[in-house]
C-alpha cells in the first residue's frame, strides 16, 4: 500500500484544489432558488466519478433532484462495496455571520471553510480522491466499488427510498460504506452504530384574514402569535421533555451496549455548555443526563419562528398568521406517520376557538437506525481506525439522523458502516462550517487502507 | 362660504392628483432605508403649504425626521388655531398582499388606494386644500392658522414633544385641530375625546452563540424559541388578559360618558370577527364586552416574533436567538415607565436558566389622552359634523394612540380636538390602505366650514 499511501500525499493539494471547486458550488437542496445549482453540481459529481477512472457514470433522474450511480467491477472474485455520499447542502443563511463566503472557500488554521464542506463534500471527496490513486498507481482497484451520491439529504431525502428500490439490481452489493456522517469528537475515535430518526412538519395559525391595526383592534382581535406561542409551549414541561400523548409510548429500550459507552466517556457538562457559547444552567445536569438526551432520547425542536412584522424598528400591527417549524427526532420503535399524528392531535387539542390551524409534513421522515454489531467489516474499519488514529474507536450512538443504514437493510439485504472523516463540532448546519485538512490527510490514509483489506474478504 | 365651497368641487380632481403625487413618496420613517425619501417627502409638504398660501414655512430638523411648521397669521382680531398632521408612513410589507403597489396610487370603486393615504396623507390633505381655496378666491383667512406636520408619527413621535417644547412660543395659539385621528365607524360619525396610549418593546433570549445541528445538539442544547415562547405565554391567561403583576395596578376608571356609548352603539360582535375575516370565538364575546376592549383595556401586542430558520422547506437547526416585538396600548393611569418595569419583571422571573434575556425599549411611549368634554370648539366641530354627515356625531373613545394631545396640553396649554375623514376600517397599518374619495369630498367642505365658524370665535 506504499505506492498508493505515497501518492495520496504527493497529490494533497490537488486533491483540496478540487473540493474547493466542489464547495463552490452552491448546491442547497431545500430551497427551490438554487435548482439549477443543484444540476451543475450532480454533473460535476458525475465528471468527478469519471475522472477518478470509473467507466460507467450516469446521473439517474428522480422526481427531485438527480442522484449519481457509478460502477467500477473489475476485481473478479473481490467482494463488492457500495459507497453512499451527498453533493446537495444546508441553507447558508444567516450569511452576515459568515466570515468568509459561504460558497468561496477559504483555508484558516489548517481548516477549510465552506457551506457543505464537512457535511458532506469533504468527507465525500476522500474515497473519490483515493480511486483516482489506484486508477492513477496501478490502473485497478482491490475491490468492486459502487457509488451512489443523492442530492436531498439535506432536505430529508424524500425520494433515495424509491431511488434504491428501482436500481436495487444494479446497487447489489455486500456491504455500504457511508461517506456521510461524523466523527463524535476530534479527539476520540469512534465508529456510529445508531442514529435516530426524524420528521419535520410546519405548524401555522391563522386569526383574521390580515394584518390589524393593534390600536384599532388591539384586546379584540385574535393575535395568530398569542395563539401559536401558547399552543406550543404547552408541547414542553418544564425541563424541555415532550409532554405530547403517545410521543414515547412506542420508543424501545436502547443498546445497552451504548448505554455503557455513555458511562465510560465522561461526558464533560460544564465544557459542553462553553463550547456551544451558552450560559451553564443551574443546577448543572449531568454529563450523563446530556449525552443520554443527545443519543437515546427523542426531541421535539423548534427551527424557525415567524409572524408579523420582522423589519427594524416597529410595527404596530396584529399579525394574522404565524408560523413554526417543528423537527422531531426519534428513537427506535416511533414511526415518523405516528408521531405527525401525535403532534396533530396535541395542537388541534390545544387550539383556542377563533383561529385556524395548519399543519403540514415535510417529507416522510425516518425510523431510527441501528447497526448490527457482529458485522466483520466493522472490526476492519475500527482496525484502520485504530491505526490511524492512535487508539481503538468507541461505539457510539449518533443524535443526528442517517436515513441510508435502514434503506439499504430493506432493499439491499446489506449492512452499512459509517466511515466518514467529518467530525461533530465543525459547525455543519450553521455559519462558519468548516472541515480539518487533518482529518481530510487522515481519511486518505484509512480509506485507502479500508478498501485494501476490504478486498481481501468481508 | 358658496365662494369657497363651490370653488372646493371645481377644484377637487386638483386635489385628488396632489394627493396622489403626495402618496408617491415613500415616506416610511421606521425603516433607516427610507431616510431620503422621508426628506423628499418633507421639502415636498413644505411646497404644499406654501402654495397653498402661507407666507412662511420652514422645515425644522429634529435628532430625528424634520418636522414642518407653517404660520399664516393675519386675520386680526381672530382666534388662531394650529392644525396638527404627519407626513410619514407604515411599513408597506407584506409587500405581496397588495392589488397595487403601495406607492403608485390607484383609484378602484371611488377609493384611493395607497400607503399612508387614510394615516395621514389624505386627511392631511384636506385643510392644505381648504387653505388654498380661502388663498385663491379671498387671498386671506377667516382665522389665523398655524401649521405643524411631523415626520415620526409611525415611529412613535420620539422627537415630537422635545420640537412642541421648543418651539412653544411660535406655536401659541388657541386651539389644535388636528387632522390626524379616525373616523370610528363610516356609518356613524363621531368624534374621539380620548385615546389609549402606548409603549413599544423587543424582547430577545438567547441560548447558544451560535445555531447549532438540531441532530447532533437536539435535547441537550437550549432552544432559543422554546424558552422564547413558553416565557410570552405566560403574559397573558387564556382569556387573553394582561397577566403581568402590576400591569394594571395604577389603571383609572373610564370617563363613564364612554361607557355609556359603548352601551348605546349596540356593536355587533359576530359581524365584527367576520369582517375581520377571523372565525367567530365560540363562545362568542358580547360586542360591549368587544368594544370595552378596545377602548377602554389596556393590551399587550405581539406584533412580530422572529427566530431559527425562516426561509422555503426545512432547516434542521437549533436557533441560538429569538426575538418577539411588543407593544402595550395603555389606559388612563398607566405610565409607559412602569409598564415597562412591569413586562421586564415578569420576564426576567420567567427567565429559564441557561438563556440570556434582553430588553429593548423603543421610543419614550406616550399615556393616554382625554379631551375635556366641556370644550366649546368641541362643539363647533360637532355641528359642522352634523350638518354634512346627516346626524349628530357620537362622542367615542379611540383604542389606537394619538399622543400629540398630551403633549399640546403640557406644552401650549391647550385643548385638541380631532377632525379627520379618514375611516377605522381603512387598513391603514395592513396591505391595501386606502381613503375613500367621499370622505375626501365630505372633510374638503366641513374644514371650509370648521374654519370659517372657528374665526368667529373659539
Amino acid at each position: 500500500m506504499k505506492d498508493i499511501e505515497n501518492w495520496l500525499r504527493v497529490h494533497e493539494e490537488e486533491a483540496i484544489e478540487t473540493l474547493k471547486a466542489f464547495c463552490r458550488l452552491p448546491s442547497v437542496s431545500t430551497d427551490p432558488a438554487f435548482t439549477s445549482d443543484i444540476r451543475r453540481t450532480a454533473e460535476f459529481t458525475a465528471s468527478l466519478l469519471e475522472k477518478a477512472g470509473f467507466p460507467s457514470v450516469e446521473i439517474i433522474e428522480t422526481n427531485g433532484h438527480p442522484t449519481i450511480v457509478g460502477e467500477w467491477c473489475d476485481a473478479s472474485g473481490a467482494p463488492t462495496i457500495l459507497i453512499y455520499g451527498h453533493y446537495d447542502v444546508q441553507p447558508p443563511d444567516p450569511l452576515d455571520k459568515w466570515h468568509s463566503p459561504p460558497f468561496e472557500p477559504e483555508i484558516r488554521n489548517d481548516r477549510l471553510y465552506a457551506r457543505g464542506v464537512s457535511d458532506d463534500k469533504g468527507p465525500l471527496s476522500i474515497p473519490i480522491a483515493v480511486i483516482a490513486a489506484f486508477h492513477e498507481v496501478r490502473g485497478e482497484l482491490p475491490i468492486n466499488i459502487k457509488v451512489i451520491i443523492e442530492g436531498e439529504e439535506e432536505s430529508g431525502s424524500p425520494h433515495f427510498d424509491g431511488t434504491v428500490a428501482r436500481l436495487k439490481d444494479r446497487l447489489a452489493c455486500d456491504l455500504v460504506v457511508s461517506a456521510d456522517g461524523a466523527m463524535w469528537r476530534s479527539d476520540l475515535p469512534s465508529m456510529t452504530v445508531a442514529s435516530r430518526g426524524m420528521v419535520a412538519m410546519e405548524v401555522s395559525v391563522q386569526g383574521a384574514s390580515k394584518d390589524l391595526h393593534s390600536g384599532r383592534h388591539g384586546g379584540s382581535a385574535p393575535n395568530a402569535i398569542r395563539a401559536l406561542t401558547r399552543m406550543i409551549a404547552s408541547l414542553h414541561n418544564d425541563d424541555g421533555n415532550v409532554v405530547v400523548d403517545g410521543f414515547t409510548a412506542k420508543a424501545l429500550s436502547p443498546d445497552p451496549a451504548i448505554v455503557t459507552a455513555i458511562d465510560e466517556v465522561d461526558f464533560d457538562a460544564a465544557k459542553y455548555f462553553d463550547d456551544i457559547g451558552a450560559p451553564r444552567p443551574d443546577p448543572l445536569p449531568s454529563g450523563t443526563d446530556l449525552l443520554t438526551r443527545q443519543w437515546l432520547r427523542p426531541t421535539l425542536e423548534f427551527n424557525g419562528i415567524s409572524g408579523g412584522y420582522a423589519g427594524a424598528g416597529t410595527k404596530t400591527v396584529i399579525p394574522s398568521e404565524a408560523l413554526v417549524k417543528i423537527t422531531c427526532r426519534l428513537i427506535a420503535g416511533q414511526k415518523p406517520d405516528e408521531i405527525v399524528a401525535d403532534v396533530t392531535r396535541h395542537l388541534e387539542t390545544v387550539l383556542p376557538s377563533g383561529y385556524q390551524l395548519s399543519i403540514k409534513r415535510h417529507g416522510p421522515g425516518n425510523e431510527a437506525f441501528s447497526l448490527d454489531p457482529s458485522l466483520p467489516a466493522l472490526v476492519v474499519a475500527e482496525e484502520v481506525l485504530g491505526e490511524i488514529l492512535g487508539a481503538a474507536p468507541l461505539r457510539v450512538a449518533m443524535g443526528a439522523t442517517i436515513p441510508i443504514g435502514a434503506v439499504f437493510a430493506r432493499h439491499l439485504g446489506v449492512g452499512t458502516i459509517f466511515f466518514s472523516f467529518s467530525t461533530a463540532d465543525e459547525d455543519y448546519h450553521a455559519p462558519n462550517e468548516f472541515f480539518r485538512l487533518s482529518s481530510f490527510r487522515n481519511g486518505l490514509i484509512a480509506w485507502a487502507r479500508l478498501l485494501d483489506r476490504l478486498g481481501a474478504g468481508i
